[in-house]
């Protein structure tokens, strides 16, 4: 079982009201240094296969499923195999 | 400026329905190598700040605001100083 874990941002051109808000809590709350705060996905999936295979597969499930490519963008990391 | 990638993932011991219904969506498409999906957030800050205050600081708002320690962990990274 190989874990992998895919990152999922919104585009730069999108407006990210979930992080707007946080930015302003955060500002009320005196953490005046915090120019820009944006909130993304982390995926966590474990998952069998070889490394290659894994590659295309989670780039399968990214572009199908996962990710809705007109407004996000992704990234993944194919980490260590956990035992079994 | 410095950028921060901070990692908000469930605790183990959390059930996490948004995950277990993409898994579900994932086996119906066909993708049934998937064992466990599990979906966090990834919170991308920028900020002004040197290396210590920022570790201080983003500790501090994950700790009051970013994140529900309850029911969740956190790590974070930071990353490189972009121009101003």
């Amino acid at each position: 079982m190989t874990k992998v874990k895919v990152y999922v941002t919104l585009r730069e051109s999108v407006v990210d009201p979930q992080g707007i808000a946080a930015q302003e809590a955060l500002q009320t709350m005196g953490f005046n240094e915090v120019e820009s705060v944006r909130i993304g996905k982390l995926i966590e999936l474990e998952l069998a296969g070889t490394a290659a295979e894994i590659e295309t597969r989670v780039t399968e499930m990214c572009d199908k499923l996962l990710v809705n490519k007109v407004i996000e963008q992704y990234s993944f990391e194919i980490g260590e195999v956990a035992g079994k």
